[in-house]
């Protein structure tokens, strides 16, 4: 029986609350980051706080074992006394839709060697996809996730203006938008990588340049560029 | 009965033979682009040739209705001295890679109603996703499938370069990619925008930015400020 304690309220800890209560050997309790004062024990106390919050939070906290759930803050970021580790998923938290945590990559650290197995075990209690990464590869992974979901989905939504102006039905695009994620899975980006910019086809880059607002020629000039480039 | 003529030899034209031969009440030839000297007839002729090829291959052939099968090629660029449509599939076609015909979508056009109802019967044979588009509709529509293909692909290489220098695998990604790209079918690109950029988190920003190289932190700069001017 593994006890955890869940340290906050926000998107993270709710859905982690939720998935933890239908693991069995498993005791789970929540409490809020902004009562510290009767902290329970247990054997990990996960802090699911803002970023800039982690600090204070881990210097109320006397439990033996204390981890953050943050991508982009370091290991020594934790202020308690006692040991210290990360619990980190590789995902989008939305309020109201359902995580299917199988599918989601943890991404654990942990001072020692026993703390890190502790982690594991509770890790693979929920997904088969745990990896060991240190403070420095996880800032990496972060900004990466920041290209491959933020950078990428706003290619989606200049792609539905351009179809909101042309009055043609976004939708259309979804097949197309869900294969080209699929397809990185099977060929690197760079192999996956077709269209108008690698093959270097001028007339049907002039052709679509004309069709854009300033902005948009902006942006497709640039990523054009970026693709012959080879980066 | 429908008689389907397909004329060309690439990736299209062999993906569309091999659906169509599975499918009843459907008779299907295919010819050689460079051979068009003894030309079967058929209901409907599909011309899925280089978008350069189009006019020269169309202008030889006699049939009564000719299609061709490109993004961004008009209607009125077929050559053909008979009746002239549009039966574009909005998809990638890899050779080595099955199609999955029923989530493809198909943009149809066609000069007369007739043919259109035509086109659209053969089209329903193997999809659900049926559109009528007109050439203007069309060519936005190809320039939006640029941004929401090639260019959020590009997102994902240089996530991938990202994290081939700070040697973590690039596979710890790929969940997140997929959730992206399905969220954009509950909430608009728009919504579903989340990250530092979106929230002007600059001390994030500023982390990021250290751990880029020069062309990652250009494109990284570009991408935020485009983020944050609402675009």
């Amino acid at each position: 029986m593994i006890s955890v304690l869940l340290v906050g309220n926000g998107n993270v800890a709710n859905h982690l609350l939720k998935v933890f209560q239908t693991v069995k050997d498993l005791s789970v309790l929540q409490i809020n980051s902004r009562n510290l004062t009767n902290i329970p024990t247990a054997a990990i106390t996960i802090i699911a706080v803002s970023d800039d919050a982690i600090a204070k939070v881990s210097s109320k906290i006397t439990n033996p074992f204390v981890v953050h759930t943050s991508g982009s803050v370091s290991l020594s970021a934790l202020q308690n006394k006692t040991r210290k580790g990360v619990f980190y998923m590789l995902q989008t938290f939305s309020k109201d839709k359902l995580v299917n945590f199988q599918e989601v990559p943890f991404c654990l650290e942990a001072t020692n060697e026993n703390d890190l197995k502790t982690l594991e075990t509770l890790a693979k209690l929920l997904s088969e996809k745990v990896y060991f990464i240190n403070s420095e590869q996880r800032k990496a992974l972060h900004v990466a996730a920041v290209f491959a979901n933020n950078f990428a989905n706003h290619c989606y939504q200049i792609a539905e203006e351009i179809c909101k102006i042309h009055q043609v039905p976004f939708e259309i695009l979804y097949p197309l938008i869900e294969e080209t994620a699929r397809k990185i899975k099977l060929l690197s980006p760079k192999e996956a990588q077709t269209g108008p910019a690698i093959r270097n086809d001028q007339q049907t880059i002039q052709n679509h340049l004309v069709l854009l607002n300033l902005h948009q020629q902006e942006m497709y000039t640039i990523m054009t560029k970026s693709i012959q480039d080879g980066h």
